[in-house]
């Protein structure tokens, strides 16, 4: 492998660019821009064959949930927005920030969502409630935890993000 | 600025690399190998400063809780494990995979964690229980729905994460 990376200088201060690579991908009957009614959608997260073993998932079906972090590389970078927007373009919901909404046009575009484990095999994971579309690089799976998680009835959050999830999943 | 990237032939398949720039960065005296008690530790989030303005958190004072990902880049790349090891080396709890398991020596040494917002002042961002080490890069933000949170009573893991988690924050 011969790799070179130059950067003569940096659009980020005094922070580099970070290298990742996906461990595998998403496989989903989802290919478009859906934005609702995730709940029931049954996708499947293929490790990437020539990185991984199967034993890399030893032990996760003993978890209910995995997290898992994926990129909206479908999206343009050029439509990131970095500042406030309506959610969902609706003028009826407030103008926020970018990191006060979960978005998908956010900058490095990453989603991050916790999902129901319907099965390991092999290589392959399923699961269910998966926002994600199909092919979208996936960069990590954690499994889920409960002293991770904050006791539902202590969160916290505005009218309209109660109303844009319920219809979400 | 100028940038050239040449891969003559990709280390993963045929996935590409994915090249994100840290939105910011984490402030906080934890600076080395913390393992255990992070429940009390408050940490800033600091926005980059040439690319992001205070809007970018407008309405983030309305949520309770903010999910930080971040990356772990202390860690060389070199430890990281891509198979299965005893979490926290401990040989009293199973070998198990690496995407069963959260271990910080992992693809991508990714974080994800849900922390309970202070304060937001400017481009700062204050949180307490975020299990990250001084100077990490952060990728995003995202403000935590609780329709994205599974009920804690239906969240199943194994013996010892519930041992692991017990002293951890």
């Amino acid at each position: 492998m011969l790799r070179l990376y130059l950067s003569a200088s940096s659009d980020n201060g005094n922070m580099r660019t970070i290298q990742l690579e996906p461990i595998g991908q998403v496989i989903s009957e989802i290919e478009n821009e859906r934005e609702e009614r995730w709940g029931g959608v049954i996708a499947e997260i293929r490790l990437e064959a020539t990185r991984f073993e199967p034993a890399a998932f030893n032990g996760l079906q003993e978890f209910s949930h995995v997290e898992v972090l994926f990129q909206f590389d479908q999206l343009p970078e050029a439509t990131v927005e970095t500042k406030t927007r309506h959610p969902r373009e609706n003028p009826n919901w407030p103008k926020v920030g970018i990191f006060a909404q979960r978005g998908r046009k956010r900058p490095n575009r990453i989603g991050a969502t916790i999902c129901e484990i319907v099965s390991v095999n092999g290589l392959s994971l399923r699961v269910r409630g998966l926002d994600a579309f199909h092919g979208s690089p996936v960069l990590d799976l954690k499994p889920v935890m409960a002293e991770f998680l904050p006791e539902k009835k202590n969160v916290r959050q505005p009218q309209w993000a109660r109303e844009l999830m319920s219809t979400y999943f």
